[in-house]
């Protein structure tokens, strides 16, 4: 049985930052925290000092405004310099910015607003909730909280997909295509007729996360990249998805996931204290240009083509972890700049917005002129290091 | 397709500490922390009068060695008192013990060896490992890792089931059952004939988040509650089953669960500075009386029989949030001794293991000599309020 997403919907952050205002904050708040951080040495630098020092850093590492125009977030304090009126990033206090207790009850609050914007029109209970985020844990999470408001507690299953990066999407969608191949199961044996829907949500609130005190070239990087993103979208069976209204939709042919050996240490995402955080090794481009032929081939032996003959006819959605992936997957797989397109202008529209970028990427080819029949090849990365990907046809 | 879990493996923490010495060690931790908090109190109690004072507390909240006689942690510090020369609880630097980071680089730490003796003599990769924690998230995670370490990478897929408090042995089933339903259509579709296996493992270091500081009476019993636990269990489809040399398993014919509107306030888990952390309200007992027998009988919906006929030769599976569950349920529904008696003794072991305490029930049963054909009846509880359940029989 094959399944089929659809009914895409997105929320923007409050606030949207063009990245010269971003790029400017986070040298800002480098030279700051280090300011502060040094503030017994006895050759100390000036802010002013600190101050280019950091912009240069930054405008060495940093993703430019050609690549990123704007992020969305959140959190007030990336629109001014204010320090001490900040919520988060006070760094006086702290020059890693607020303890993690305080980002996670932001998680919760801003989270609970999503799931009841998300919901507030909807009336029918899906089978299952699968909340995906790798930015904040609380539970009771918002998707058990919307299913409790909404009375759906007897019908409706919430399954948390969390810290699986920015590849969540993908091991959501196999959680989500079990539970729809369960739940036929179950209808069919009690012989109701009722839609079979599973909702995926992913609310990714990566700026949440920023921390000045962390400054290593690599989280120039990191800062630079994140922006918050909030996406729900529906998985069908074939009849449900019939009835579902949908125009069009992404059935999904191929789900595939591998792990890299010997790649462990190149990514990860871990808890801090203050923080997740990230860190990223400048291997990470060339181990997934030596994999990612294998893996589309090892993708497309479980359909009845070969790559090399649909691929000029592909859509191709790829997790921009960095601008440079995209470049680096186009140049070793010879793609047209059309097929990569709107992967781009997602990026460049919003940022990585971690495990949501993609469905966001997947809703603009759904919103686009490319026809049905068009395969679509989705690509993302995450610690392991993880290549997981999928082949769908627009229906 | 009904699935069937078997291949249990058991690994106890590095150290057991008999409740006697556990109670102890919380009542001095928290008459220290209150004293460290309080050093500029004018009226400030002496650390003999505080020492009193908490153990009249832990007496009166804490579960005692009649209903837990030990629990089971990697943490050596519970074994003395020399806070000075503690890991985490050197209590003169920070009365919440270690700040989160270095918890969660140990749970790695740990999380790792433990992969490592559960893999050591298995050479045949499974189709998914689901790795079950709501006690540490690190990426890559042990799960992750073994894979890539087995080079396991082309054919294994990880898929992390965190946050979903003590029922996650069910989400982390109905995951296992789509993966295997998924699995056994490729499977045919590539007419290949091999092993149709999901692993799962639960890593609970529940110990590690001990907060002293934290100095409610319902922390009391939380923090008298918890023990470290580790397991490790297959889910099979029947054909492949009967090829991996079990003599036993539990066959699952409903997993089911629900989310009682109006209780969220009741249960939480979050994750603070220092220690993840739970909140837990006096009203979960009644909250879960009022609801337990319906949701059994829902159960008992998708089966052919109903629960009072086959009640008297049910085996319950009860997760022992504490101990006044299992004897609240037992009243409710008006069960024997006998037919709780496997949960009590698990909880009497080893405490209460988080998600890692049902399947530790689960696997007392297959030990046991209850016979073949009869039927388990399983539940759990977490936050939502959450109740999760499953009817499964010996096979």
């Amino acid at each position: 049985m094959r399944s089929i997403i659809s009914s895409f919907r997105i929320l923007r952050p409050n606030y949207e930052v063009s990245q010269e205002v971003g790029l400017q904050w986070i040298s800002r708040a480098h030279a700051y925290a280090k300011y502060l951080d040094s503030s017994s040495f006895v050759n100390k630098k000036t802010i002013f000092d600190l101050n280019i020092l950091m912009e240069n850093i930054t405008n060495r590492f940093a993703c430019k405004p050609d690549k990123i125009a704007n992020r969305g977030t959140f959190i007030a304090d990336y629109l001014h310099n204010n320090w001490e009126e900040m919520q988060f990033f006070d760094l006086k206090k702290n020059t890693a910015g607020s303890q993690l207790q305080e980002r996670m009850s932001f998680f919760s609050e801003v989270t609970n607003q999503v799931f009841n914007k998300f919901y507030s029109d909807i009336d029918e209970a899906p089978q299952h909730i699968i909340h995906v985020t790798c930015t904040g844990y609380v539970s009771p999470s918002a998707a058990q909280l919307i299913v409790a408001n909404k009375n759906w507690g007897k019908s409706t299953k919430v399954t948390h997909a969390y810290h699986m990066g920015c590849y969540a999407a993908f091991p959501a969608l196999r959680i989500a295509q079990g539970f729809l191949l369960q739940d036929k199961q179950l209808l069919n044996s009690n012989e109701k007729s009722s839609q079979n829907r599973v909702d995926i949500v992913h609310t990714e609130l990566s700026t949440l996360h920023f921390n000045p005190s962390l400054q290593d070239p690599s989280q120039f990087v990191v800062q630079s990249l994140f922006g918050d993103g909030l996406i729900y979208y529906s998985l069908y069976d074939k009849n449900s998805f019939l009835y579902s209204n949908c125009l069009k939709g992404l059935e999904i042919i191929v789900n595939h996931e591998e792990i890299i050996s010997n790649s462990s240490d190149a990514m990860s995402w871990e808890i801090g204290s203050n923080s997740f955080q990230m860190t990223l090794s400048g291997k990470v481009p060339s181990m997934i240009a030596e994999n990612i032929e294998n893996f589309i081939g090892k993708m497309f032996s479980f359909t009845d083509v070969s790559f090399e003959e649909v691929k000029n006819n592909c859509i191709f959605a790829i997790h921009p972890g960095g601008p440079k992936i995209i470049q680096h997957i186009k140049d070793i797989l010879s793609l047209s700049n059309e097929s990569v397109q709107l992967s781009e202008s997602i990026l460049k529209m919003y940022g990585n917005m971690s495990s949501a970028t993609l469905p966001h990427v997947w809703d603009s080819i759904l919103n686009s002129d490319i026809e049905k029949g068009a395969l679509v090849v989705s690509l993302a990365f995450g610690p392991g290091l993880t290549i997981s990907g999928s082949i769908m046809r627009i229906v």
